[in-house]
């Protein structure tokens, strides 16, 4: 069921209300297109290549033509819109492709194949699926999956024993605790305890510390935010001495997205619940990652023409029209965004893909590191 | 002696050479006010206490009349400047009241004083002042001194073996060693064996990775930029919604400086050597601080009326006329920008006496902390 709490850019919807916390952020009702949006140009910022360029993550492989060719359903673009549609589907499965080949070589040479442990506590619906899906794209490129399921009612004792078995076990070197966990547990306590160097999810406190840190390199990134980055790289949009705002600070995707941001050289600012007029800063951005968790949040007015739009959110809005009632989108309202921006993400289609993809990436790389293969 | 490289804002000072990588960020010479500055208003966006403000820090007593009485000479001020001068000597002479009334308590509840280790390796005049300096401010409070001394040609081993002998002493919940290290030593490894519980410069990455998320708190926050966020505290500086601007990304200043006023819920941006147009964004804030080791950078022309300005850079220049040879200043144009903005702090006695007032303090919470003392 879509949560009444969402907005709606496009024509056909009507807006809702936002609740008060987040009224600072509340966009207005978007029935037309607003008349403050500045005019939309034809020539984007970023040069975008026509597809995606060679892979810039170490140890990847080339992309094949076969892949390339292979773009299927992402969103459907309006026909006004000049932002070149950054294909997260495509890159996501010429990343599996290439770290099938990684993993196919690593077995030959050394006889090890990477594997993934996950926990699944309790029976949500959406947690299942997740879990059902990750386990697919491993099957996929090779990587061994492990799973435990327990029941809602279990203790925390139970989760970190299974934690612990898996921290010393050499056939496992990714773990993850699917979340949310129930209510009755610690999450910190929890994540806490996977092993700093299985920590494919890059949650803990000092895999985030080292992502901050100058000089310092974790032991892994975040998948989304990675994912995000790796769709920039991909697309060759340049980073260093660029304005990037993050558009909402979570732990698991805006707070990390922003570090790799600096990191790679930009000059990042972070917008949140309590920032004033966030489309003043929003629009001097030539990057923008989108991960605040409210549908159509960012409007054509927000935007610097030619900018490069990343939109992490998945939101669902009422559709009478959809068989299921509802249908996805993002925090960027894209019907107005695309004919702005120079590059942007569809929802779907965008950075969801992504994610499963470098979860795949980050337990290759951990398999690499403690094999010492190279 | 003073660096050739540095520059200076002040008339009778000439300008100097910046190294090609501060290019970017190199102010051009200042012999009179560039005209593009705003003209300076004499309303400060931030209404400043004529004393500093009672004690927000936990656990701190009230501040002493006499201490308030007490200020004495920080910076000289311009006949023309509207700041409100920051005085950083009058807070942390406060500060360091309020720690040995609470150190007093302490021994006389449960017979515990907090013990600070300072260890120093090789025989820099700089970094001896600074133990001697740290080891008088710790006898002044009641806090105990254990001081180690190591010849420059020491091994890592035997640096890390003193690490370890502090890490089980219950009588230690402090723990320093005194940067730079020799170059055949690895700071990272060294600093990394240090207790996190007793690492009270706050620069192990599990610190910053918890001070970097929502919903963590660090054992400790590193001490200078604890000192900034005490001064705009003391002084009423509001920061919830505010625009904040760091100049500057160092590990030990300017990011973990950036994580704190985002904490606060302030929209921070971070300046670095590969922002373009630093003083465009700059201008934009409300509370700058600026870290970044280049004297004189931040202009008038940077500076957004009545904003609150923390400077954190305390560097050498030239000056014939002081018996040295040289003198001090901080990273921001104090002439310029004095008469535009709200609040100042000046260099000399700005956040430099607030760095080992914040080491006393973060000593003292780690020993209530270890004794569960509050």
């Amino acid at each position: 069921m879509a949560s009444s709490i969402l907005s709606d850019c496009s024509s056909s919807a009507t807006s809702r209300l936002l609740p008060l916390r987040r009224a600072l952020l509340a966009p207005a009702p978007c029935r037309f297109r607003p008349t403050t949006a500045p005019a939309p140009p034809r020539r984007p910022l970023f040069v975008a290549a026509q597809l995606p360029l060679l892979p810039r993550t170490r140890g990847m492989a080339s992309v094949s033509a076969a892949t390339a060719a292979a773009s299927t359903d992402s969103a459907t673009v309006s026909a006004d819109a000049c932002a070149k549609i950054i294909d997260g589907k495509l890159v996501a499965k010429q990343i599996s492709e290439e770290i099938a080949v990684e993993i196919a070589k690593m077995k030959d040479a050394i006889g090890v194949v990477p594997g993934l442990a996950v926990i699944l506590v309790g029976s949500r619906k959406d947690s299942q699926t997740y879990v059902r899906n990750k386990k697919k794209a491993c099957e996929a490129v090779g990587i061994k999956s492990y799973e435990v399921n327990l029941p809602e009612d279990s203790s925390e004792d139970e989760v970190l024993k299974h934690i612990a078995t898996f921290n010393s076990d050499p056939s496992v070197h990714g773990i993850l605790v699917q979340l949310p966990l129930p209510h009755h547990m610690n999450d910190e306590n929890i994540l806490n305890a996977v092993s700093i160097e299985k920590d494919v999810d890059g949650f803990h406190p000092l895999n985030i510390g080292r992502l901050a840190m100058q000089g310092r390199d974790p032991f892994f990134v975040p998948c989304t935010p990675k994912g995000c980055m790796e769709l920039l790289h991909r697309y060759g949009v340049e980073i260093k001495g660029k304005r990037a705002v993050v558009i909402g600070r979570s732990n698991i995707v805006g707070m990390p997205a922003a570090l790799l941001l600096q990191k790679a050289n930009a000059t990042v600012s972070i917008v949140h619940s309590n920032t004033k007029k966030p489309e003043e800063i929003t629009r001097q951005a030539d990057i923008v990652i989108a991960a605040v968790g409210v549908a159509n949040l960012v409007r054509g007015s927000w935007i610097k023409p030619g900018a490069a739009i990343i939109d992490v959110g998945i939101n669902p809005v009422d559709d009478p029209e959809s068989p299921r009632g509802y249908r996805l989108v993002g925090d960027v309202c894209y019907e107005e965004v695309s004919k702005i921006a120079g590059l942007i993400t569809p929802v779907p289609g965008g950075v969801g893909p992504m994610t499963i993809a470098m979860l795949l990436s980050n337990t290759l790389e951990s398999a690499k590191r403690i094999h010492k293969f190279k």
